[in-house]
């Protein structure tokens, strides 16, 4: 019998042979789909995702229309600061934004404990109900990693530089660590209701971990993603840590923990497996900006990147990056079918 | 006598010894400065630049206030296609916006070639002025390379996808190489007028490199740059070649033909020697962001760099990217007195 558990994505993740390459697309649900600007209107992303109607069809909009092998939560990393109150506004085209962004100790007291069934009653039912429609297609549930979190509840938004967070973490490391502790307590909470809920795989998104230089990353962000691979190994789903820049930090992430390793577009997939050693799996990397190119061009990027992977088991297909809004969805459609197609990691037919 | 040529930074340039470790930051001249903005008021910096009173003294302005070990003259990457008439505007807080993209063959007769004594006649006077206020201190010239100029002329402006210009270099690689060749003649022609008018090194920015996967840069970037460092290796300058986000791409960039390649912070200095081997010196690498530090924490970040450079002659410090606008010069005096203090590489005392 197929269930999520013996899915192509989930052996994938385990480094078992599978019947074809899985592939999803981080962002796949959102705006670059012409039913989910149909169904959304104007509200904002946070109404939307407190609405597990709109959530749960959101999230199963790319499943029915590219035929994935998995579907990702329909959500946002800040969900869970934004719940217990801290104070965030999701602006389009912009991003997250607070409106009191930290600044010190006393800040603190502003990330109480996240109580899932209290504070985000509207996603556990989200994913209760995707997990129910889908059926054999596993469900990933995310969190975002506490580095990445913390860039943005200290920057106050999206940033290019990083100032404020850097800054922070280098002057006073103890109030770094005890945040760092926070936010992994927050997230590893949030991930494991969602697997109660019936989520068949996690991802922690560390998007901005590639801003960090490697004794950076090590000293000050690794930690407290091991801390979350630590109290959700038990849980028995992969989990999947994912950043974007992050050539130099591909070796010490597959240190986390973590099951599989998502890479971006500028580290060949063949030159991450020697980075990352044999013992995990790894996601990516098409270029997400090739598949604005012409469909001879996005052919031949997919099949490079097939061709990296190998026939080893152990690959997911993805993009590098999330889906770009204007991205157009036929043109992920046909990724879809030709990695199904053409991938040969571990495939056995 | 003490001659630009004997400078500590084109001997470091040239991997020899040097009384001290040289120092220069990348936009050290510009809105960081107080007394740069005093100057500047409220005109455009393609105003500035035209003038040569003015942006001769701007030029001048972090030498003094620094110590720095080079000046680099006061300009922009796109003033060439500015002066040639492609229709260039540099918005503040933006950066250069085109009004009219390049989108296809056509395109490329807007970019005629480039003859500095008619069209840049005021840079020219900018940097014969400031060679001869300069005296000792050595004026590094520049330009865009090819790529960096083609991704704003085709994406209209700063960019963080690439998706137009990416598409377009793998769909008419035929049409890519054409532009590529202008730009790369451009590029040329420009760096050596500068030193013909006296500049004693040139630096090439490809920022934006670090968008691209190993395979296309080497396919679709690095020719034109070779292009440029053959067509300027008879000067006997040397030629710095920098992008961002690089790691990928240090061994390829050595193989350019450029005297020194630059490294932004995510790749530690001992690491990016290993990458470009033994014939090229290395520019960088502190942390744009740890400027906004404590002093503490500044100068810590300084002598990693500083360590990891080592012993060994050819070491250029530099931030591994350019001074952000609200930068604190007096954190970069501080650098700057730092690693004249304490650095090692090729120190001879």
């Amino acid at each position: 019998m197929n269930t999520p558990a013996n899915s192509a994505y989930i052996r994938a993740c385990r480094g078992l042979s599978v019947p074809h390459t899985p592939v999803w697309f981080m962002r796949q649900a959102g705006r670059s789909l012409p039913e989910y600007r149909e169904l959304r209107g104007s509200g904002s992303i946070l109404q939307a995702i407190a609405d597990p109607v709109i959530a749960a069809e959101v999230t199963l909009q790319p499943v029915r229309r590219y035929g994935v092998d998995a579907a990702i939560l329909f959500s946002d990393i800040v969900v869970p600061v934004h719940a217990i109150g801290f104070g965030v506004d999701v602006v389009p085209g912009r991003g997250p934004v607070m409106a009191d962004p930290f600044k010190d100790r006393s800040d603190l007291a502003r990330l109480r404990p996240l109580h899932p069934d209290a504070d985000l009653p509207y996603v556990l039912e989200t994913v209760d109900r995707v997990v129910e429609a889908l059926g054999e297609t596993p469900l990933i549930g995310f969190a975002g990693a506490p580095f990445t979190v913390a860039s943005y509840l200290i920057e106050g938004g999206p940033s290019r530089e990083f100032t404020k967070v850097k800054a922070l973490m280098h002057s006073d490391p103890q109030l770094w660590v005890e945040l760092m502790e926070r936010l992994a307590e927050g997230a590893t909470t949030f991930m494991r209701a969602q697997v109660a809920h019936g989520a068949s795989a996690l991802q922690l998104f560390d998007s901005w971990a590639g801003s960090l230089s490697p004794s950076e990353y090590e000293c000050f962000a690794l930690p407290a993603t091991k801390a979350i691979m630590d109290a959700t190994a038990d849980l028995g789903v992969p989990r999947t840590l994912f950043g974007v820049g992050t050539g130099e930090l591909l070796g010490l992430m597959a240190t986390s923990g973590a099951d599989v390793v998502g890479v971006d577009w500028r580290v060949p997939l063949d030159e991450a497996r020697r980075r990352v050693g044999d013992s995990v799996s790894l996601q990516g990397n098409l270029d997400p900006a090739l598949t604005f190119a012409s469909t001879e061009v996005l052919d031949a990027a997919t099949r490079r990147v097939l061709d990296a992977a190998g026939t080893r088991p152990g690959h997911i297909f993805n993009l590098g990056h999330g889906v770009l809004p204007t991205t157009n969805p036929d043109a992920l459609k046909r990724v879809v079918d030709l990695v199904h197609a053409e991938g040969r990691a571990g495939v056995t037919k």
